[in-house]
């Protein structure tokens, strides 16, 4: 955001909210589940608080597949990182990116501004990565933030807006065929809601479309969807997709993307497959923010940086790492995964181990207390697991539409969304179905 | 829309909506009010219908300033052309830019397609226009389309976000000044919008800003504002604005938009002036859609192809042109201006005498019934005049959601947008603030 200093001529004085004038200040990296937490959950410690994030807005990542496939509008899903800490008078916003960190001087950079700080916790999150292969990321976008999602929208609706006025058969086909790579939860609600729309909603708009034309295709290389599950449910979620059409193809890995479609190899076939797509979308890999890096210290294959029992740098009890950005594996069989309650759980033990150092008091190592994991698949069908317990089917979805619902961040996206869903849910129509120009197809 | 033809090999076969195999074939350019009013009054009529619009949605354009200053969202003012026409077997729609028109060969070039047709109906609306100053764009968005309104209403939430971050008085001040140029009823409203936000909205929000240093000033050039009401409603309107904390200037002219503001001329001032304002936003002046001028006819200095009684070309009874891009003068005392009760009005119009065609009767010139017009300021003022009435006030504006939401295409629009407005009445919170990236401020 270099924008933002254009106009500031002197450096800002960061004591000014009101009431606190020399206590510590906590800079917070990121505004999503783990930042906007810990900086909720220190609002009654002295301390004072700036949220550093290059977005103005926290955004409703479980929910983001919905905006890809046009239920939802951003605005559902998304709320200004200002509006949530509007009572918090000990907090306040920067929108800025951070790009470097002095860990010795502590400070840290944002957009051209450097912010020291008492307490650093870099909450950043992950972003889509294609492993090495960065040139597919324009045939096949990933789903993180609310640009990817308003992307993967006009692809798809563009695509069937191109088959309507197409003759030729094959090129048809190919317009309507569309292939979700990576069968984790992302992928596997983006496929059930892309076989949901081709087959019911768009049948009607459309004059020269049968629904029956149209393919959606789920690539994962390992030998099940949804690996965080155990047990039966990934099972349930194949066959569940298999229901609403999906073609799920296991074991199968994607050795090219390019505009025509993707090639695929598997085990069991002694040829390379391509199989010809219009639209390919990237849900098989996400990578640390790069923030993390420059920390200097040891990470994980996928840029996460390695934390001590309390989330803190190792020789830097000062500095703390939490959510997606963190590789914790104390006292678990696996590290833990890049999931909102993680996320969650990891800030509020910050913020109440930033307060016990006020006190002189030793830190709680963190603990997670794991409530379960859910995808929904389609209209109505769902797969949980919490606590030992397993759910498929309607049972599971208004579980999940219920849990997503209490966890919407501010009651008017509740109350929004949820109209929006009964409403697409009686009607099975789309109706964020907006393609918004942009500086690609717009012609004029 | 260039793209949607690389896949198309052959000619698209037209004639294939189901029982209707040689009807005469109606091209309506433009899914605006007029033309998808056409649209629909053809439902019942032996005719085939394609509609033509480079964008895939039907735009509520009268709330577009409610997007701008983040009330709604894109969603909520927009509905898919194909949604409202799903059910109308008779008509099709093609997501392409009208391009050349070929009145001998009576076809029409849409993309990179020719379509042929028995009636042409052009209904494309008006684009903003900078008079001749195309430079001033860049630094004074206009507000037509559903981007304009996200480019506004980011520009104006980055301000915020940058004043609260400046010390320097001086920049604060220029960042913290909004100029709306043009006193109709695209300027009346979003001057009060903005003023309404700085003035309460984002309060809260922010630790820095205080409320009082925000300005919002309207410049229109001529000595009154909203010049299509009589009597004492401009005087109203000028008076809610200045309640609401608007600076209003009458009288005055821009002569320079650059990047640190406006220089405006007055005939009462000597010297010309020079206002410093980070934000200007342009709502002086509209210009008619460039395939108006591809007929080759005579046009009124806005671009407006002069229509006969009937809105058809002189000498080509087959096309007619309607709504914002029409200069319609016949009966009237002034052209008929560009609101959408007049575009509504032609349409059914033009749909009518198709009909009468088809039976072999004389046509019957269009007659414009007047409801009224009216425009909002703010949260609860509003000036109506209608049918020799005329309101301000409270029932105003009670009358102007009123009838706006009866407008509004879609049952679930008009439920969300009912929502949001009561939501946003008591709460004084903007809950659209998502300032979304895109290429020119995203920084990674």
């Amino acid at each position: 955001m270099t924008v933002l200093e254009e106009h500031t001529t002197t450096q800002h004085e960061l004591g000014r909210v009101e009431g606190t004038p020399r206590v510590p200040h906590v800079v917070i990296v990121g505004g999503g589940f783990g930042g906007l937490q810990t900086a909720m959950a220190l609002k009654r410690k002295a301390v004072r608080v700036t949220v550093v994030d290059r977005r103005n807005h926290h955004l409703f990542q479980p929910l983001l597949y919905q905006v890809a496939s046009a239920v939802l509008s951003p605005a559902d899903i998304a709320t200004p990182i200002r509006g949530v800490l509007r009572r918090q008078r000990n907090a306040t916003v920067l929108l800025a990116e951070a790009r470097e960190i002095d860990l010795e001087g502590k400070r840290i950079q944002c957009g051209e501004r450097w912010l020291e700080y008492d307490y650093l916790v870099l909450a950043a999150g992950m972003r889509n990565s294609w492993f090495g292969h960065d040139d597919w990321e324009a045939h096949a976008p990933g789903l993180k933030t609310l640009d990817d999602a308003l992307n993967i929208r006009r692809r798809v609706l563009m695509a069937f807006e191109k088959a309507e006025w197409t003759a030729n058969p094959d090129a048809r086909r190919k317009l309507l065929t569309f292939v979700v790579v990576g069968g984790g939860a992302t992928g596997v609600e983006l496929a059930g809601a892309l076989s949901e729309i081709s087959r019911q909603t768009l049948l009607s708009d459309f004059r020269h479309i049968d629904p029956q034309e149209t393919r959606v295709i789920l690539i994962e290389g390992g030998s099940k969807l949804l690996p965080m599950f155990s047990g039966t449910l990934p099972d349930a979620a194949r066959k569940a997709l298999m229901k609403v059409g999906v073609e799920v193809r296991l074991g199968e890995r994607v050795q090219t993307v390019d505009e025509d479609g993707v090639v695929v190899s598997s085990q069991s076939k002694v040829k390379d497959e391509r199989i010809e797509a219009a639209t390919v979308l990237w849900a098989a890999g996400v990578a640390a923010e790069p923030i993390g890096a420059k920390l200097g210290v040891p990470l994980d294959r996928t840029g996460r940086v390695i934390v001590e029992p309390d989330c803190s740098l190792p020789g830097h009890p000062e500095v703390f790492v939490i959510g997606d950005g963190a590789h914790y594996a104390h006292g678990v069989d696996a590290p833990l995964p890049g999931v909102a309650p993680v996320a969650i759980q990891q800030g509020r033990a910050t913020a109440r181990n930033i307060g016990r150092d006020r006190r002189s008091m030793t830190r709680v190592p963190f603990k997670y207390f794991d409530k379960g994991s859910m995808a929904t698949i389609g209209r109505s069908r769902a797969v949980a697991e919490s606590m030992g317990i397993r759910m498929t089917g309607l049972i599971a979805w208004l579980a999940w539409l219920f849990i997503h619902l209490m966890f919407l961040v501010g009651f008017r996206n509740r109350a929004v969304v949820l109209l929006q869903w009964s409403w697409s849910y009686f009607t099975f129509q789309r109706n964020a179905r907006i393609i918004r120009e942009d500086a690609q197809d717009s012609v004029l």
